[in-house]
């Protein structure tokens, strides 16, 4: 192998000690990649929504790349079992859940290799125990622990595409555990980083990751190449194309992630070109030479807003304030404390989905006496914007502008956090799209 | 355990040198029986199904036995997954059809597990690949050579019902495979054979086995116990009750099976009687004190008659008949060879399903010349009427009353074969209805 890889030139005079699979032959003659391609609910809803995706797998297997393909549950499927298993009971154990919802995804799997092998792919479902795909004990959100890529690196030799049932693996107790929910995402890059794939294609219901909601703002465009960091802002503050787990551990493990469309026709004109497809390529940022200071604005609405006034300024209370709302599973985001004017009282002001506003309340109210402060304010109905960009840690001024913008809409600003690629803006809800398009275009985001 | 058997009066005296299970105990002080109980399809159709399926369950496992489930997939699933597979290619991989078919059956042991649990049962659900239940490797209609009982009875000894997803096991290949359409009572009984289970109990939407269709005879009995042997032809005769594979492996492996309603109330007076529920034990003629002469008059419509004229009477002409049938998978029922009268030519009739008379004709058309025959004469539209019971081994007469019978009501004898427990009757299709009764009442099977 190494031979044939020095001498790419010279296939003629090669002499093999070993046998070789196909597979060395074909990366001799023409330029091959390892592919790991993902299509989630919507794009397999039905059985020719499943044969489109089976087109659009083909066109890689055509072109002499080496393809690995992971599938989610036919879209409304995973609901229906999970409707399930809430009616036989409330409280369901969570392996019996994982057993019956794992199965939305193997379906596809199979009728997907049926659909690849009937346009004359040679293709083959796997699911998670077969190969398997090992992961922690925790049923219901579990995490992957490890994947053996020999044996789908061992599918890519013999030249068959192997489908695998997103979303699941094994656990050490030899049962199916699921991923959580969008845990196919998390499964294609996963095995992506086992097989050392070139790229993991995430077919999904949009194009790309733009530089804002264009249901907001019709200007926004498309992001041709995103940084794991900022992707990972966008996904966690509210930009739905993939899950942040996902993009979590495409950034540990380097996988080039490219987000593209399920619904383009496959065999449309550049759908086939392996470096510059239609679609947004999410990589490491060396990988993005034009680094532009600000890259997208993100936004999430229906937060709620607690102040507290007068908490004791002493050490534990934090803890003994934001403790019992992670144990009652309710979401921190925005923390803003001020200082203390006189060394014993301070302010706190933070942020909780409205959906869980009165749950908060109820543990603040308990946890009141104890920590010791004055007044709870409450305000639902909030919305967070933020401006996210690697570029921003090598330029100033990047938040007074978006103060400065805000501002001139007489937009209020009712807290602010930042870290050194994002700034987040808490803002009253009814300004969100406004305060979107004014960031938007302060940044240039609507120009070329 | 030895020392606890042989005492079980004194159970205060005993002192044990080794852990014992709990079940142990529980064997000393009251009966307790190991049962499989197998669900079918309309009695999982729903989760308030699934809910009534589990207190069919709890009454047992509350009785003090040792209880595993088998289920089939939710009526209606199976037949949405095939569709499936027929839409994604009229020619699919039978090992993707098992991975997506099998779907089924994993969904309703995992909800079955859930409503247990919620009920306080112990339960936990398994696919075939976990225990392991290994098959050949004939996909979509595999069978299974060899299920490891100890790993449910470890079950049995955590006082855990294992539910089992029926209708499959896994392969040599390591995939999953499945046992064929019904195969899921098939599951049940080799489970019970495996684990030495006191009794299969199959669950399903009939009470028992009657001594003919009650829908065309009101007066029909159901049946206390059949013989295995008689369940067999009954089975294969048309009366739906029994998959035919599950019967043979129950006769094979003396599992003695207990056909009962689902739809009973689970707690209604009898129901958890062990030696006297409602419904039709079968089992080993031997279990049969009274045996009658006719257990039960069976039916199957639509059969067409093919008639051979002048076939040369030479060695090897039946094969050469027979074996392009069987190839083309038409399935030949009665056959009737008349004597040759001359020593040169023999008349030859036999029956096939309706469905299958063109395809029959055409393999007959085919062979005409190569094995010499006259006219093929056929009629589509007969039904063959069986008059079944061990007893007749011992009784001569029973075919001349069944001849006589139908002679006095008019009805016309097509054809007629014989086994030792067996008669089949050939008639006219629109006189199935008034043969069926004529025979019921003929071998008093309306009476006490």
């Amino acid at each position: 192998m190494e031979t044939a890889h020095s001498r790419p030139g010279h296939p003629g005079a090669l002499s093999f000690q070993v046998p070789v699979p196909a597979g060395a032959f074909r990366r001799l003659y023409r330029f091959m990649a390892r592919i790991v391609m993902k299509f989630g609910g919507t794009s397999v809803a039905d059985i020719s929504r499943i044969r489109n995706v089976a087109r659009h797998v083909k066109r890689e297997v055509d072109a002499g790349h080496e393809v690995a393909v992971v599938v989610s549950a036919m879209a409304g499927k995973t609901n229906e079992l999970v409707g399930w298993t809430r009616e036989a009971s409330p409280m369901h154990d969570a392996r019996e859940y994982d057993a019956v919802v794992a199965s939305g995804e193997q379906v596809t799997a199979g009728l997907l290799a049926i659909a690849l092998q009937n346009m004359g792919v040679h293709a083959r479902s796997w699911q998670g125990w077969q190969i398997p795909i090992k992961t922690d004990n925790a049923h219901g959100a579990a995490r992957i622990v490890d994947i053996d890529g020999s044996f789908l690196i061992k599918r890519f030799g013999e030249e068959q595409v192997a489908v695998i049932a997103g979303f699941q693996g094994i656990g050490p107790d030899n049962r199916i555990a699921t991923l959580g929910r969008g845990g196919s995402d998390t499964s294609a890059v996963a095995i992506a980083a086992a097989v050392r794939a070139d790229r993991c294609d995430i077919y999904t219901d949009v194009d790309g990751v733009y530089t804002t909601d264009p249901r907001i703002e019709p200007k926004a465009r498309r992001l041709a190449k995103i940084s794991f960091e900022e992707m990972l802002e966008m996904a966690s503050l509210g930009a739905k194309v993939l899950q942040v787990r996902s993009v979590e551990l495409a950034m540990v493990h380097k996988v080039r992630t490219f987000v593209r469309s399920s619904f383009d026709d496959p065999d449309a004109p550049g759908m086939g070109n392996f470096d510059n497809p239609p679609g947004t390529l999410i990589c490491d940022e060396d990988e993005i030479v034009e680094q532009q200071v600000v890259t997208g604005i993100a936004y999430a609405k229906d937060e709620a807003q607690v102040s507290l006034r007068r908490v004791a300024d002493r050490p534990g209370v934090a803890a003994g304030i934001f403790g019992p709302l992670a144990e009652a599973n309710i979401n921190v985001d925005m923390i803003v404390q001020n200082i203390s004017e006189d060394g014993k009282f301070t302010d706190m002001t933070f942020t909780v989905p409205s959906g869980d506003i009165d749950k908060a309340l109820a543990v603040l109210g308990k946890v009141k006496e104890t920590i010791g402060f004055d007044v709870v304010q409450s305000e639902a109905g909030m919305s967070k914007v933020s401006v996210i960009g690697i570029g921003m840690r090598s330029h100033a001024g990047v938040a007074a502008t978006a103060f400065r913008a805000l501002s001139e809409k007489s937009i209020n600003i009712r807290a602010i956090t930042t870290s050194e690629i994002k700034i987040s803006i808490l803002i009253d809800g009814p300004y969100t799209e406004l305060a979107v398009r004014t960031l938007h275009s302060v940044y240039g985001l609507d120009k070329q």
